[in-house]
């Protein structure tokens, strides 16, 4: 079983709208070697594990997996924010749609040549299940063998092609909500990097200089070089609620993936960051609870829902 | 962020295995209408979510949506119960591999005309991202069109029609271990027509009789029954690690899509069953940790593993 | 703008059910060869057409194209029937759902392991718009290059590869149901070939003997004998509901796809067959109007719907 | 079977060429929400029709899917129309390619930056299967679960999604060849939007003043206000040559989905526009019938085509 | 530029028809892990490499790559042989469809319940560019990042996955002529597992007794053995007619990937067998040439074609 | 078996980086009419071919499927040339990563508005087995239908759609490296639509003027003159390294499809021209052996590898 914290496991760091930066995040969220597919991944691996005596790894994989589940939230916000408001439409909040044919106005013309035009036509200015040249992501990208060997080998390669991938992106665009998310994502690629080579270095491998694949230097990032000065690549979190994680066993040591091989350790999880909740959109016809709805809602069903003198939400409506 | 607990949601209970029912299964996991779309398609409708107003609403999605990650687990490791051991392989577990073409013996033969060949070729007697046509799942899936009317009526239908293939796939076997975890769906899938439903009827709709769609009778089912019985279908958890969801605003009052119109409640999360680890298979070469590996583990690493004292272990090997 | 006559374009012949024959024609309704490709490609070839001195040419691509639209209702109509009643099961039609549970009974067994699973699972004993391998049908099967002579030879070489795979049908059951369809749609195919070759010749070509493609000597089949005895396959149809098709201009003259070079000749439309409405099938939950659904729109709408007097539908509960 | 009739359901109005609102409008053609899903969705539920009872049920299925098939012309012919020309290339007509290459000339260099490369490369400045992400259409879009409350609760949906993407296409563009097609369309969803929830009244739903869902407030763009004011969105084509249809006794009393509450009536067919045919595009090696293949063709086959005195002809040449 | 020789890679040694053996091969055709995919992938990495000073990288890719084209060769043609036939048609050569309806004779039956359905109904009895459960192969396969070290580890990762698939293979059939090819590649497999973990040993990584992954002890395969006992996984072709390949730089040494640690050598090719053509089959209506088009042929063409006369026609016709 | 020779078949001429031009000739190398679909194709013929009295036909097959690797190869490579140095990163050799976060530069920033994104983000300024609009190749282009005039009638159709996409290939730019591969490959399409042209003569087509499809009047383009002018069109390769190949009883004498009736001839192979290896690019993080590396490899393995003195290595460094 699962459990959900109302709490992001890295800032989104406030900038501008930006949706070509949203869209190359996308490959991260529901590309090949994204978020997505780590995340069913290590699930699968764990669900069909073999071998009572190897429960380290499987926890191990149950632990990268849960913290899988968190990036893809993590990322999927990240790119809700840069497409929210990158229309720029300034229709009245009070009224669901603001005559947004009137005398020609075309106020979700944006979309013919940013981004991917999905992101404005089919949902409406959020993430979606696809990847940067918008193919749908697919089951068919999931690898589990069966066998442990192979499967960590593939993991190992797979945390690095993420890795690899993220930092072209870094590289794409200086929007600082995108790079933040990216170079924290960067950094937990390389920790688990470490968790996989630690646990094929306790199979017989000696890595030798050759990790991390690629060697990308990334600390001339400013933030990623903050995150690694924090130790962020050295951590691993188990996600077990209750504490019944046996994967530091395994994420202890000397760091293989790491150049200055530090010492790997494990807590339960990070703390985290609030999450907010992004405000509606009467150009994508996207409320939520419009004022109509609203009375509606609390005449017919007494809900007790926040109103407008709720700080968070007057917050939102600057 | 997400946590997990070492806990299946249901109990797997035991029974010869069955590659057909393991296959049959394959819908609800990772079918167009399947466990890992709900999951998907609440989480990106949660992720996206518009209007701090309706945070219950969101609540209520991350709530259904973290269960369906359970649920993905579940349905995972039932099909991976019901396809262990199906080539009924004799080779002593202390061989990894038993001399299989010795004498032109094929201990893999029962893939060539049982469930789908991948089960055993692909993957190791385990479950696998796809449909039981042997479809891969596709991001293409997920609906979340940013109005929350809209993604409200979708759920219900989506729900609606998962209840509708498990009831068909209950009918297509009587192996138990198949009908415990169909039957479990089928209570929890009515239990979330519950959810959606009332949160439509927030919104003004009135159901009248047409509710739950479609009537199965399911409680002719003897599981089906039990566990309606037990008010399964009129509970919804949260769960929610630090209890800030408010989905309990909506899912209370008169089930709407119950025959018996009883009272929805909510509570954090059920208690959950033990899990175990699937055995070895050296047929697939699908070794864990082998005695050899077990060996290096133990000389490289020094973990302190489990080994074959280890009631557990034991008890899987009979 | 497109029409509905309520009769099939040729007759369904009655016999047993026949999942396997069933699963086989879907190659012929949503296969890469198959009539909903013909409906497409014919169709969007005609949208897309350029150049108002050949209109025969784009009313012969009209006229084919709808006539596609009839075959792919008779295709998905036969194979329907040849699914409807396949599990044999017995439950009284007044009960939506008779206890299928109950004492282990399996009522839709028969998914595990006849035709495809999706038949029963996500159809209800109907047609899917997939292949007979279950691959869904896909636009990127339609061919439109623009270039009129490589689009009319495109569909002289799909008409006949629909033939060629509709002859090896024919060979792989002898289903009656079946059978008829199948040698309907050969001698069609072999119309619509004389179609593309005829229009082919007035661009300067000469078949010689080389058609039709391939040589199947498909006279030998009987159903398909007593349909060119007929003179079927010299016969073109233009569908044109206000006759202002031009396509006679090119299908008129000596038949280029024709063993013994008959004269090509049109009309607007055959006479059709009676159509039939499926009777309710409750081990798939899948009611239309049960009795009790029935009372609901007859007390709420007031519609005047047929009762169990009414001929038709007691000719059917039989 | 089905008939054509030479009239497009709506008139194209003419504006300049626009590569990206024909893009846009390929949502609307083959997207998944779009009408060549609506199109198969509601035959094939129409095909696989259970319940002679339900007869009213299927024939207003044959209708809006009869309906739909007329929509899939219409909107592929306005894709076809916005992207005709739009390269700009002033080649004579006479010759079917006028040097293109010569001193480096480029004359598709359009392909490059504006809508989809496949619309001038695979195409020839024509519409394809296929979405504005450029996704190919298919099959598996097709809901038919064989449980008719569930199959009506899908498709008001699926038109309600329908509109809301068209609502937002809308926005993106004031072309006036792709608002006038696209305002026609948000009406006709919304007529169907009546049907289906209509369907569901008869059934026991009240829909409150949920409907129509989503409250686009879309009589404020100019081109659905007009049709609105006709009415257009209480009417239902029964596309019945035969007058066999019994839509009519669901199509009939107070409009659900409609904000004003007007009375639902049936027709047969709308009288409809004028069809033209697009001309030659040597730069796409796109001719038809170029003057030497029609030299040929009336030399060889004698069919008396049009020639250059022909009005339509003439006009389409200026 | 490539250069072909019609001599086969390795021999297909005679057995009976087998369909089931013929279907699970497609996995190592069409298969994810399968030869078109490491022919593919291997063969853009060496288009695609860069970086002159590691031109034997890139020989190594380009050898490997071009070997996997003759697998592609060997297991098409293997397949194909297992189909051919296994419908048991005695129709007489001489007419080219033996009467196949008359009576109701159904002699495709077999494709109804054996193999892929395509295998008979959209190719003729050859192999298909799908995997085992009919996915077409798709170009998303290929792996090919441009970071040198991570490609090779997962080319290192794709060959051990492309064993142990053949190894599970071998284990579902005792078919001669499967086992035979199946045999062959798996040790080819481990001669590539040998050159990848070679030139990842050259960049610093030592791989303990890790290597093969899987440790399949597959020499208990009779067939395996008697090829590991001669050292065919110990050498690797170039297939470089020019000589120019420098693939023997990297790929000499102690073996990494193998048990006994032994040498690795280079040559330019195999000495290949012969190839054969597959008789034609009139139950599929796949004549090449059947008498009357022989005939023709000679009489247009001129061609002069080998008669019935000729022995390997004669040896075939058995 | 096939063998590779470090030839490429025709020239890449140098001009400037040019990723939209690169992006067009995806189509041409993984688009359904591209060169990995005609080269699957036609192996796939040769594979499954039947009747030994055909051997002719078959070798035309191998020969032109042969050719096309060879023609992947061509424009894989062009793509990569096309690709390579178009983001204008300054960064020095010497250094795999020249600190490319410092001060907010974003180096691949041309990724977001250039060609597709996964030239950039997935593969490292190089060629991807995709079409233009970014759909991977599919299996299910390859046509097989094992009748050998339906396959030959395909075959035409297929190289004539190749070369119309490639004529607006050659329209849509103006880059001398795009312009002379994609002439290059026009002309040789035309070759090969006199092959199976012929072939089909042989078998009693006459085509009149038809041929060629489509009349391009491509001699206009004047790298296409040129090559016309030196006959490439008239000549056929057998690559046929055993020269047992017997395609030149099918490909001699009068050219079908080409305007001025040349004769046809065959040879063994062209001569080719040199192949170049592309430099590192460190803002891809895509070293192959960056010094690091190449002095551990020196060390560990011993390669006697070209060092930074090797001309070729130095003209690249430039």
């Amino acid at each position: 079983m699962f459990m959900h914290v109302q709490r992001l496991i890295n800032e989104i760091v406030p900038d501008e709208p930006d949706p070509a930066a949203a869209n190359a995040l996308q490959e991260g969220l529901g590309g090949q070697f994204g978020e997505m597919r780590t995340m069913m991944q290590y699930l699968f691996q764990a669900f069909n594990f073999r071998g009572a005596t190897g429960k380290p790894y499987r926890d191990l994989l149950y632990g990268v997996g849960t913290e899988e589940i968190a990036h893809v939230e993590l990322i999927a916000t990240t790119i809700s924010r840069l497409l929210d408001g990158s229309p720029q439409y300034k229709g009245k909040a009070t009224k669901p749609v603001d005559e947004p044919g009137k005398g020609g106005a075309t106020p979700l013309s944006i979309a013919l040549d940013h981004s991917n035009i999905h992101h404005y036509l089919v949902g409406a200015q959020g993430a979606l299940p696809v990847d940067a040249a918008g193919n749908p992501w697919s089951g068919s990208y999931v690898y589990n063998s069966g066998n442990l060997v192979l499967d960590l080998l593939y993991n190992l390669m797979l945390e690095s092609t993420g890795r690899l991938q993220k930092c072209r992106i870094y590289e794409m665009t200086d929007n600082k909500t995108a790079r933040a998310t990216i170079a924290y994502l960067i950094v937990r690629d390389q920790a688990h990097e470490n968790a996989y080579a630690k646990a094929l270095e306790s199979l017989g491998i000696n890595w030798g200089a050759t990790l991390p694949i690629p060697k990308t230097n990334a600390e001339q990032f400013p933030e990623v070089k903050k995150l690694l000065d924090q130790g962020l690549h050295l951590k691993q979190y188990t996600f077990s609620a209750d504490n019944l994680s046996e994967a530091g066993k395994i994420y202890r040591g000397t760091a293989p993936a790491s150049m200055d091989g530090g010492e790997l350790t494990t807590q339960t999880a990070p703390e985290g960051f609030p999450m907010d909740i992004a405000v509606e959109r009467p150009e994508e016809f996207g409320p939520g609870l419009d004022p109509e709805l609203l009375a509606l809602v609390q005449a017919t069903a007494e809900l007790e829902l926040k109103d407008a003198d709720d700080p968070l939400v007057a917050a939102k409506k600057k």
